[in-house]
């Protein structure tokens, strides 16, 4: 049972040392706002985000907390000034749940990049004080512009896993022209890496599967790769010297990584996007290795509101279905999801589900 | 006096270890092609890359070796297949002497980047087996390709430095899109700089100097910059904040060199585009950098002929010309050069002149 809408009941975090366990407890949401849109959770994807920041990767956190930011669930409440969901209806929320939709960024779709944007779970909520707590919970209060309708064909375990590891690996490619005529590699074939397979495919571009060995090339191929690169082979990089338009890094380690021999793939002025966040150090680049093909490196976070919707649209019209493994929520399935992520076992996604029989109907 | 055509004659360096010292010497050019044009050289540009070839920063060189590569002379011969020159023409040649043109990169206006390039000193002709030699010598015999008429209004010494450091940093302007309603960042305000902030302003930017200290102030905004950024100066970063488009760094060394900060200067996927080549290791860098507005990092590697031509004629028609200080060729002006070059004392470029002197008529 839950006590909405006064209090909202969370799988919680209570320690960086503790992270694998959670525990069942109510907590205050932040005041009820007239943009804000209450959501019952159905569903909630697993990302590796969840576990650097419960073990304390990324610094200190406010705990107790509940994490998960891949959330599908229903409207059950909408505020006086909601415009873009109603009552009833399936929605989604992401990593991101917070912008000033007022600055320049915010007003060009990349409101991903306001200076003043908070996450979905561990952020202050500016008026209040409350902590944003995530989708491993009964309920999210959510302002409506981080609210995503959810195609109807779209099976929410689906959709859930979009919302960060979908839009993550979505966003660079479309910001970076992924479609035809174009070359398009993916490191990483895990939760983010699927997705940027099954996405760069889907957009029109011939796609390149790149992992250290051979292990998931057939998983790889049947998620619409046109071809597969093991690193671990001699003279991997030869055959596919300066043909590649853009690379999307979706693996989170550096260690070992030789950034130089993955940036000869790139063609003139390619690109090279990590997405991946390391919980370890910086890397080492020299000018040299950016010289023979005038390329790039850089980053992404997440994308605006527009992408996400155009992202789950593209999925419901190609059909394009998240690899996934649904967990029934509670403190083991959550532990044996945190492991799991935790030693790249995932296939590609864990979604955990069976919402009411934790936090009652 | 020289022996042309059957011998050059060129200020040649004889090791590493004594760069400083130049001695005159007879070279023998590659066998004159179809596509050639020999080159009796009247001015040459003193580029950091002659002393870091010269040194050895950059590796094991050919010794003897005559560096120099802005290079403005006279055609005094072509090859019975030349169409862009004619002989009697005042001509120019940069950096680049040579690329396959039929690649991919070379169609596309890219052989800057063709995997056959090859330079205009140091360099081993494929055919011949002779040195490539710069323009610290009587002539150069050169195709036709890398062969750049120079427009009449431009005076031979204003023209040469813009054959290497004027293109360095006119093509990642116009690849990057510097224009009206950009904001530009030049770092470094040194012979690469000065032609960023020269180009950057006339292509219709808002440029903004980066440099250390203010010593270049006055400097810079007679170069045309708008406004000037010191970065030793408390919180220099704070006002400018997500609001260049594009920054071309030309500053050499990495050392104590804070990435983190300037990127955030950057607008969402804003470009930092190094053009120096230090001689030193790389440098580190976090995914995490990157993050708050999803920016590149990059480089970038001369220009093409079409950019070339395009940047001499801008530089003709908006009367942009190179800040020089013209040395007579000799030992002891090469050496002063080289020294000046080495201090960052060069305001803001040397030209080699009087070959007439040195090498006869």
């Amino acid at each position: 049972m839950t006590s909405y809408p006064d209090k909202f009941t969370g799988f919680q975090v209570k320690s960086a040392d503790t992270w694998q366990e959670v525990h069942k407890q109510e907590f205050d949401p932040k005041p009820f706002g007239d943009y804000d849109v209450d959501i019952k959770i159905e569903c909630c994807g697993v990302c590796s985000s969840d576990i650097h920041t419960v073990r304390g990767d990324w610094g200190a956190q406010p705990y107790p907390l509940a994490v998960g930011h891949e959330i599908v669930g229903k409207a059950i409440k909408v505020g006086p000034k909601v415009t873009l969901v109603k009552e009833g209806d399936r929605v989604g929320v992401g990593a991101q749940s917070y912008a000033c939709l007022n600055c320049r960024q915010c007003k060009n779709d990349n409101e991903t990049y306001c200076r003043d944007q908070l996450d979905t779970y561990g952020a202050t909520w500016p008026d209040s004080g409350a902590i944003s707590q995530g989708g491993y919970s009964s309920h999210v209060r959510t302002h409506q512009h981080w609210v995503f309708p959810i195609p109807d064909s779209l099976p929410s375990e689906i959709a859930a896993p979009m919302l960060c590891a979908g839009l993550t690996a979505y966003a660079p490619l479309v910001r970076n022209g992924a479609g035809p005529g174009k070359k398009v590699g993916v490191v990483g074939i895990g939760g983010i890496g699927h997705f940027g397979i099954l996405f760069a495919k889907a957009l029109g571009a011939q796609v390149w599967a790149i992992s250290r060995s051979r292990s998931k090339e057939a998983d790889a191929l049947q998620m619409g790769a046109d071809g597969f690169i093991a690193t671990a082979e001699d003279q991997w990089n030869e055959p596919h010297r300066m043909t590649f338009d853009l690379i999307v890094n979706t693996a989170s380690s550096t260690e070992d990584f030789d950034l130089s021999t993955y940036l000869t793939l790139l063609d003139v002025h390619g690109r090279w996007v990590s997405v991946g966040l390391p919980g370890g150090g910086g890397f080492t680049v020299r000018n040299q290795d950016f010289i023979p093909n005038g390329c790039f490196i850089g980053s992404s976070h997440l994308g605006s509101r527009r992408e996400t919707l155009e992202m789950l649209q593209l999925a419901a019209d190609k059909k394009l279905f998240t690899w996934v493994e649904k967990i029934p929520i509670s403190p083991e399935g959550l532990k044996k999801a945190f492991q799991g992520v935790d030693a790249s076992k995932v296939r590609y996604r864990y979604c955990m589900t069976n919402y009411d029989d934790a936090f009652g109907v």
